[in-house]
C-alpha cells in the first residue's frame, strides 16, 4: 500500500466525508464572532434532531475533549458524592465508566453481562428493586464487544421500577448509527464523541441533557470539576443556541464547523435519520453474514444484541491475531484488535459507520471482507 | 467586508498558516496506527525544544481540550486537597485559575497586582516566607490585561525562598511568543493551548511537566479526576514518544497533526526560537508605538510588563467601545473587547501572534493600525 491511503475501518475514528474534511480546514474564527456563533447555533439546534428531542428545555453540549470526558461530566455533575449508581456492563468501556464514577465518589454497583451478551432484564429489574439508585448508566454499544443494549426497553423498565433514577447512556459508539429517542425513552444524558458515527474528526465531547439532569447539575452541593462543570457550560451552550456570544473555555472552532457539516449531511440530505439507521443495519447485516459464511464466529451471542456500527469477530482456530491483522494491514485495510479483558487476543473488530456504511459506491466493506478472506486463506485457514 | 475574509487579530484563536490549515484537513487515521504514532512522537519530541527542556525525564502532554483543562490538570494532580497554593494574579485568567484550584480543594491565597501591573517581587517574597506553599502559579501573560510576568526572576525567587514549592506557569498566551526556559528556570508544569502563539486551531491542551511534578501526580493519595488524570495520561504520552501504540482516550488526530506542522514551522524553519521571540517583540513594540503615537494609552503600566503577543489599550476619552469595535469590524478587522473585571468596558485588545506577527509581507498589523486610526477619526477622535 505504499503511496496509497489505507482504508480505515476501525470502530472510530472513522473516515470522514469530503465535505466534513473541508469544513475541518477552515481558517480560524473568533469564538465570539457572528460567523462562529451562527455555526455553533446551527450545531446545537441540529443536535436536538439527532437525539430526537422535542423538549426545548433539553440542552445539547459540545466541548473540546473526547468521549471519555462525558464520563467525567456524568460523574462530576449528575452523581453527587456517595450516591448509588448502577452500571450495566457489556465490556471494557462500561467498566471504565464505572471506574470514572468511583473517582468522583459515586457508590457503584456493576451488573456485568456475559462476554458478548447484554445484562438480562430480570437481573436489572431485580437490582433496581434492591437499592434506590440515583443514576443508572447504560453503554448503548460497548465498542469492546460490539454488543448493543436495548436502551428503549431498559428505560421503560427503569421508569416502571425506579422512576426517580436518572438514565445516562454512553452513546459514543451508537449516536448516528443506532436509533436513540431521547424524549420518547425519557433519557437524561446521552454522551458521545465526534469521531464515530457522527462522522467528524476526533476532538469533541458531544452530549444531550434533560431538564432533570440539568436541574441536578445546577443544584449540586459541591463542585467537583471546573473544565467539565455543567454549571459553567450550560449557560454558554444556551447563549450560543440563542445566537449570543459567550465564553468559558475556547471551543474547538474547526471541529465544531466540521460537526455542523456532518450534521447537515446526516439531517438535511433528504435521507431520513431512520433511513440512515436502516442503511447502517443493512450494511452491518450483510458484512456479518459474509464473515459467518466463511465459518467465522461473532462475539455478540445473537443478532438481537449485535451492534450495527461495528463487528467483533473471533479469530478462527489456528489463526493468530498477531499474524492476521498485520497481514490485512499490509493489504491496505486498518482494523482494530480486541480489548475485552477476557477475550483480548481472541478477536478483532471492524468498524462500519458513516460514509463507509452508507455509500455503497465506495465498496469499503466488500473490499474489507475480500481482504480478510484472502488473508485468512494466506494463513492456511479453510472454512 | 462582504465576500472577503475578515482579518482575525484577537489574542487567540489566531490565523494559522496555510501549512497548518492543510495539516488540519487530513483524513482520519487510527490513533494506534504507525502513521499517527509517528506524528504524535514527533510532536512530543518537538515540544521538548519549544519548552527548552534538557531533561529527558520531563514529559510533554497533549490532550483534546483547551487551555482551561490545564488548570484542572494542575488542580487535580499537582495540588493535593488542603494544600496551600499561592496564585499570582495579573487579571481575569489568573483569578479563574484560582477558582479552579479551590474547586479541587486547594487552599488558595491570591496575590493580586494592580490592574495593568505585575505583583511586586518583594510582596511575593514576603508571602512565600509566611506559609509553606506547595505550589505557586504564575500566569505568564494574562490575556485579559496583556501583562507579562517575569517568570525567570519569580522562579529564582521561589528557588531561593521556598525551593520545595512547585512552579506552575499558565503559558496559554505566552508559549511560542515569550521565552520560556523550562530547565534553566526550574519550572514544574507549563500549561498552554493550541490556538494562540503555537499557531494551531483550538482544541488542544498542551503542557510540559518536570519529573518533580510527575512524581507528585503519581503519588497523589486520592484521585480527583479521570479525564484530566496524569496517572492515566503520562504512560500514554511516554508510549507515543517511544513510538508505541497506547490508548486512554482518543486524541484529536487532525489537530495533533496540525500541531506537528506548526512545531516544524516554528523549530525547523531556519529561524531560531529566539529569533521568533525577537520578531514578535519587534512587531509588538512597533504596533504599540503606533497606538501611543496617536495618543492612546496602554493597559500595561510600562514597557517591562508589556506582553509581546497582544496589546491591551484604553478607549480614548469620548470614544465608546460599543461604537469603535463594531466599526473596526465593519472595516474588516476582528479585535477583542476587554474582560478585566475592573476595566471591562474601558479597553480593547489586539492579538499579534504567529503569522500575523512574523510575516511582514502580510501587513496585518499595519492594516489593523490604519483601520483603528481611521475608525477613531470617524468617531470624532483627534489625538
Amino acid at each position: 500500500m505504499s503511496g496509497e491511503e489505507n482504508l480505515l475501518l476501525i470502530p472510530g475514528p472513522i473516515i470522514v466525508s469530503e465535505r466534513v474534511r473541508q469544513a475541518q480546514a477552515i481558517q480560524s474564527l473568533a469564538h465570539t464572532s457572528p460567523e462562529f456563533i451562527a455555526i455553533f447555533q446551527k450545531v446545537l439546534i441540529d443536535l436536538r434532531k439527532l437525539f430526537k428531542s422535542d423538549d426545548p428545555k433539553d440542552q445539547a453540549i459540545v466541548v473540546a475533549g473526547s468521549g471519555t470526558l462525558g464520563w467525567d461530566i456524568t460523574a462530576s455533575n449528575l452523581v453527587y458524592p456517595d450516591e448509588d449508581v448502577l452500571v450495566l456492563s457489556t465490556g471494557f468501556f462500561s467498566d471504565s465508566f464505572a471506574e470514572c464514577l468511583k473517582v468522583y465518589g459515586g457508590k457503584v454497583d456493576v451488573l456485568s453481562a456475559e462476554p458478548g451478551d447484554v445484562v438480562p432484564f430480570d437481573k436489572i429489574e431485580q437490582q433496581l428493586s434492591k437499592k434506590s439508585y440515583k443514576v443508572i448508566t447504560i453503554t448503548h454499544v460497548d465498542t469492546s464487544t460490539a454488543v448493543v443494549s436495548d436502551v428503549g426497553k431498559i428505560s421503560q423498565l427503569v421508569k416502571k421500577v425506579s422512576p426517580e433514577t436518572l438514565i445516562v447512556v454512553d452513546g459514543v459508539c451508537s449516536v448516528g448509527v443506532e436509533d436513540i429517542q431521547f424524549s420518547n425513552w425519557g433519557l437524561d444524558y446521552v454522551l458521545s464523541a465526534s469521531q464515530k458515527a457522527i462522522g467528524v474528526p476526533s476532538g469533541l465531547s458531544i452530549g444531550f441533557l434533560s431538564q432533570r439532569a440539568i436541574k441536578k447539575a445546577e443544584n449540586r452541593p459541591v463542585q467537583s470539576t471546573f473544565f467539565a462543570s455543567l454549571k459553567k457550560w450550560l449557560p454558554i451552550m444556551n447563549n450560543y443556541e440563542q445566537g449570543k456570544p459567550s465564553y468559558f473555555a475556547t471551543p474547538a472552532i474547526q471541529t465544531v464547523n466540521a460537526l455542523k457539516a456532518s450534521l447537515e449531511e446526516i439531517l438535511d440530505s433528504g435521507f431520513s435519520l431512520d433511513s440512515r439507521f436502516a442503511k447502517h443495519a443493512e450494511t452491518s447485516t450483510k458484512f456479518k453474514k459474509n464473515l459467518t459464511s466463511i465459518g467465522l464466529k461473532l462475539v455478540p451471542v445473537n443478532e438481537q444484541v449485535s451492534a450495527n456500527g461495528l463487528t467483533a469477530v473471533y479469530f478462527p482456530p489456528g489463526v493468530k491475531g498477531g499474524d492476521l491483522l498485520p497481514l490485512i494491514y499490509k493489504k491496505g485495510v486498518v482494523l482494530a484488535g480486541g480489548i475485552h479483558k477476557d477475550l483480548k487476543d481472541k478477536y478483532f473488530r471492524i468498524g462500519h459507520m458513516g460514509v463507509s456504511a452508507i455509500d455503497d459506491s465506495r465498496g469499503d466493506l466488500d473490499k474489507a471482507f475480500k481482504i480478510i478472506k484472502e488473508s485468512l486463506t494466506d494463513l492456511g485457514y479453510a472454512p
